[in-house]
């Protein structure tokens, strides 16, 4: 507190992001689900070929490689460059998607509709831009209610596809499509960090052009590689996306970089590498999820680059730190309904042999 | 207009950038206030030596190296890590100061005090975040009337010191601290971004460990050449800073990049680079403004990296398409008072050379 912060600023309660440990060599970092994977080396070779003396030059304020790259991933669903907005992350694209389209709930009794087991960040912006935010209880199996979010009065609505830190998606589009039908007056945002790590993905690209209320929200942070980056973009209809520059030219015009521009739209076209490493931490999820449920987890179904699985032989929040005295670091949040999981992201396969050796070791001890 | 776009998205008029043509080699652009020097050659160095590898994982939120290279320039007086905050371009160090310190005006009567003609984001920012901003005049010559800022009810003063468009500056730190001591129960912002330009630049740096109440914002996309890779940063008390990094973390914990990380932090370290290319801008700037004055141009006396200039023998507007015409753009800002003027930006003294020869030929015309 200080005399000087606004009341916003003394009032707020920060998003807190995972840990990034300044020796990463010495630890085993499975808390922040990056990809295990570099980038694609498309993307790494701009660094050596780009001239330097570009960076005296502002960047496109409106990233065109970057929209043009992902409309030509979605050019099959009628996507083009006008249908994307690209941000510092995907975490300011949803900061300006509050701002753009949910500032209306201010003095309203109406409220943006959200899991109440979902990113963390979402009631943080909602404090931040003071919309008004309504948790919607998960079923026993951690699945999203679909039939909650119809005929219920609100202003907007964000949906995690697949969930985090829950790693579940939604079993079909129909089941986004028929939220969208039934909130044709508000927008729908379908956030979709982790898309890529689902077996058969489902992405609700495919419904923008359908539905003129959709953003989707895609991040270069997890599939990409890129997390040192901060590529993130939304894809939605032109009017939206048109809202989205107006708020983000209101606040800072050029959040891409020069390299970020360029190495987000490489590592975007080499679809080939993307897959590949893709299918790499796919396979490597379902062996240790198997492995896991053999050792006393009981391991929620993944579609993500993570997990979230209960230790049933032991407290979660004992065993983050038994790990953590090993080197190896996860997630554990002290929330209600979620404190007895831990969220394990996947690394390399030899990562996750190392893990499931500290947990042999771990219930060595305890079984004395 | 857009049905889903809140009140905020539709009536706010978004900042406009100067023009960033898609081929520049056709153009001499003098337009945006870029270094005509490339980043120094150990910044550049490390796009060479980065291994792609780190851009898997996330960069450090605070920006550690950025800011230890920030505090060991001005260690001198007194400051360490702790007094700066880094953000991606200091038009987003901007926008989280007006969301830290000024949303407190707010439904009240106060207002941030800023001068009338200066940096055109600043109204944008406070229509953005609901900030009254009361406008004062400049004097005859441009100048900051200090006096105007003492004894007048306010939430906060924003100053930019040399102050944009003009190229005008303050004349001494003794006027920046009667403004910091009339106003001690608000934050003073002095926006430095082109401090570097003046002849002896009196950055207001050296007040911070005296005044609680000073934030002082830099950048890196003028005197380091590095427009393209977006880093700016701030200047404050511990606690200024702290309640910027709560902002910061409630709309997007990472916004600094691994490499505009180490870039911007190599560039900061290499301080003769930075003098000799600050000394050659100033250099082609008073060469530029001895040949503007002799062939009718008015020039106010500029500590930046441009020039405002008023031509006698033709309407700016004219002047402005007509050197477009010729591929060499510059900023014409039609509104009251400095409709005038031409912004031209210091580029390599060829630059200016082809300017001023196409001044020449410009008039050549007229003269018949």
């Amino acid at each position: 507190m200080n005399k000087y912060w606004n009341q916003k600023t003394n009032e707020i309660t920060p998003y807190v992001a995972g840990e990034q440990p300044k020796d990463v060599k010495r630890l085993i970092k499975l808390n922040t689900n990056e990809n295990p994977y570099g980038p694609s080396p498309k993307a790494a070779a701009v660094l050596k070929e780009i001239n330097p003396d570009v960076l005296r030059l502002y960047p496109d304020t409106n990233s065109t490689l970057v929209r043009e790259a992902v409309a030509s991933v979605y050019s099959k669903y009628g996507i083009t460059a006008e249908n994307v907005f690209v941000g510092n992350g995907s975490d300011e694209v949803l900061a300006v998607c509050w701002q753009t389209f949910f500032e209306n709930c201010r003095n309203t009794t109406k409220s943006v509709l959200s899991p109440e087991i979902s990113y963390s960040f979402y009631p943080v912006y909602s404090e931040m831009y003071d919309v008004n935010l309504e948790s919607i209880p998960l079923d026993s199996n951690y699945m999203i209610k679909i039939e909650d979010y119809i005929g219920r009065e609100n202003c907007g609505i964000a949906i995690a596809n697949p969930n985090a830190p829950t790693s579940v998606s939604m079993t079909s589009l129909d089941n986004i499509k028929r939220i969208l039908e039934a909130n044709k007056d508000v927008v729908v945002i379908i956030d979709e960090a982790y898309i890529a790590f689902a077996k058969n993905p489902i992405s609700a690209v495919e419904l923008v052009k359908e539905y003129k209320n959709l953003v989707v929200v895609q991040t270069m942070s997890k599939a990409y590689g890129l997390a040192g980056m901060r590529v993130g973009y939304a894809v939605a209809d032109e009017t939206l996306i048109e809202g989205m520059r107006r708020i983000r030219d209101s606040f800072n015009s050029y959040p891409v970089d020069r390299l970020a521009e360029q190495v987000a739209a490489e590592a975007i076209l080499d679809q080939d590498y993307y897959n590949k490493t893709r299918n790499a931490v796919i396979a490597t999820r379902e062996k240790f999820v198997s492995s896991l449920s053999k050792m006393g987890f009981s391991v929620l179904p993944s579609s993500a680059n993570f997990v979230f699985a209960k230790p049933e032989f032991i407290e979660a929040s004992v065993l983050y730190q038994k790990l953590r005295e090993k080197g190896i670091i996860v997630r554990y949040f002290n929330k209600q309904n979620i404190s007895d999981y831990l969220r394990i992201t996947i690394g390399t396969d030899a990562d996750m042999n190392e893990f499931i050796k500290a947990i042999e070791e771990i219930k060595d001890v305890q079984n004395g």
